[in-house]
């Protein structure tokens, strides 16, 4: 394998010095940018794009080319684990997902198979791990991901994206025993996808947990952050000779952050609803923290960009363990050059707190 | 004035004793009631039902009929202030609400009047105050509300509901004038309307900041709570020889509970995503806690509802200041029997507590 030029964020990732704090963002491969927008018209749609690993590898290294990102970020979406395991998944053109057949009883979880071969069931993302790779050459490292179980399960009950959540509720409300079943095939198969994603050459990896802030405190821990656990267990942590770095991102979660850092993950990703400083206070000495500018923050001028991204750096000021992010994916009709901006500030007003 | 026949909810919002846990919900007039729906469709649509003193207190005296509610709540709309100060408001079938000509730049904003005598500008709302006082009889004390004026803000700048609030947040990041001048003219325009409800019967007042939660914590101080704070520093606080206790609600805000406490707020509102008893453990010896059920928890079933409400109360434990309510309102499709099943939980669940 060709060495890493720069390991900056796996460094940070695992609270090693560094010389300035690296960054990269939630989406920084999407739609705010014309080059992403320009390979998904190519690819003839979003789930075209997702297959074709020559493609995904493209607007893959596209930030890294355009923002100087820090790290890459493996092209696909999280609804790819259900779909591989029976069920129809669908984009409408400018709609959310669309399961056509949700799952909505004991006997529906039952019949969903768990993922134990990722190589063959999944084939098309662990080309897309290995191309983009093979094609990073060694500029930065690769970051693998995944929704998280409960994540996953909000969209296969609901059978698409949701307001109130009042399917996926009510299962887990009336009916504990079958929303477990389903969190524990989801966990295993996730477990079994993200090791493959590690043997094809992922040297991080995320778990996005987007839903699990509608959840409280009791559920969150039982029907969300269990599960998390359950893949973190099982994962392979290290490859190649160095760690893998796993990242549990929760949105709307920052009251859990101790619960959260009590799985063994070695990162954090920050929501913009907390200073990070409270954050580092809480668990700074445990996990690096990840985050945590408001996405929208990037619609302002390149100098309120820059005054936040220093106010967040000297919030967290001195010592190891910071990957600068956003609190949530870059919105697509941010401007390009306010994201380019953003980066560049990341790396000149970093450089003070790591001398 | 007719005398108060059951005040549990006043007294429990000062923390004083009570026999057992008040209790009403947000949104109890509302859409899952069928006596609901056939007064709107007698009206002819929701904002003429605002406009109807008359069908308006039919609505809000509802749940007290048919839940034993043990506060009414004023039936009206968050947005009748920005339409009052002549923005052009519409809901489309299905929708959510429209203003057709957002406010966008400081001139928009310098064109906006300040509100001053609500019997005038919103003379319908006053007249449904009292119409529902009236009507009520002395059963239970009636609430009044508004909307903060930051989410007021969001609406008149986005022209209606968002995801991203790209448009509120641009204009809060890079012209933060024009965006205080705003907030002045609705925190001011607001108090008076708050004031007039006082004027005409209300008996405590609910200030709703449903899109507190999207800001940071340093946003949300400067442009949400600071207005808020603007707000409850005009108010009447005494009416009728009793005080009018104040409840704030922030949903997504459990992170700055300490700060909404130092507002002078009697009571704050609890979403879901906090346990009451770590809520009591902070700010509990300050202000009275309402809250705090998962609103999706009404879709499970009366067995499992019963033990969430025994869940929560436990949690509270004994001592004053508990107002039961949801962390936010019930939705649309609960089963009406569920929100019944809900209130009589309350009702003997708590005694034990007041003993």
């Amino acid at each position: 394998m060709t060495e890493l030029k720069n390991d900056l964020f796996l460094r940070a990732c695992l609270r090693e010095d560094v010389e300035r704090t690296p960054c990269w963002m939630m989406r920084q491969a999407g739609r705010y940018l014309p080059e992403y927008r320009a390979t998904r018209q190519k690819a003839g749609g979003f789930l075209n794009l997702c297959r074709s690993p020559e493609l995904c590898s493209e607007v893959a290294i596209q930030p890294i080319d355009i923002l100087d990102a820090d790290a890459a970020i493996l092209f696909s979406d999280i609804l790819v684990v259900p779909e591989a395991m029976g069920m129809d998944l669908s984009f409408g053109a400018g709609e959310g997902p669309k399961f056509s057949d949700p799952v909505r009883s004991l006997a529906d979880v039952k019949k969903l198979p768990v993922l134990d071969d990722p190589t063959k069931e999944l084939g098309y993302v662990m080309n897309a791990v290995s191309t983009i790779r093979h094609d990073l050459n060694g500029r930065v490292p690769l970051i693998g991901f995944t929704g998280s179980p409960w994540t996953l399960a909000t969209y296969m009950v609901e059978g698409g994206g949701s307001k109130t959540f009042s399917k996926v509720k009510s299962m887990m409300f009336n009916e504990p025993e079958t929303m477990h079943l389903l969190l524990e095939k989801l966990a295993d198969s996730v477990a079994a996808y993200l090791n493959g994603q590690i043997a094809h050459g992922a040297q991080a990896l995320q778990i996005f947990d987007t839903w699990g802030g509608i959840l409280s405190t009791g559920t969150y821990k039982e029907f969300s952050l269990a599960y998390m656990q359950r893949i973190v267990d099982q994962l392979t942590r290290e490859s190649e000779g160095r760690k893998v770095p796993v990242i549990l991102y929760s949105k709307g979660g920052m009251g859990w952050l101790e619960a959260m850092a009590d799985t063994g993950c070695d990162v954090i990703g920050l929501d913009w609803s907390i200073d990070i400083d409270e954050a580092k206070a809480r668990i700074g000495d445990r996990v690096a923290l990840q985050g945590n500018m408001d996405p929208t923050m990037l619609y302002a001028n390149p100098d309120r960009i820059r005054a936040e991204v220093k106010d967040i750096l000297a919030r967290f000021g001195r010592g190891n363990g910071h990957v600068f992010n956003l609190g949530h994916g870059i919105t697509p009709d941010v401007p390009k050059e306010h994201a380019i901006e953003f980066f560049k500030a990341v790396r000149e007003e970093s450089v003070c707190y790591h001398q």
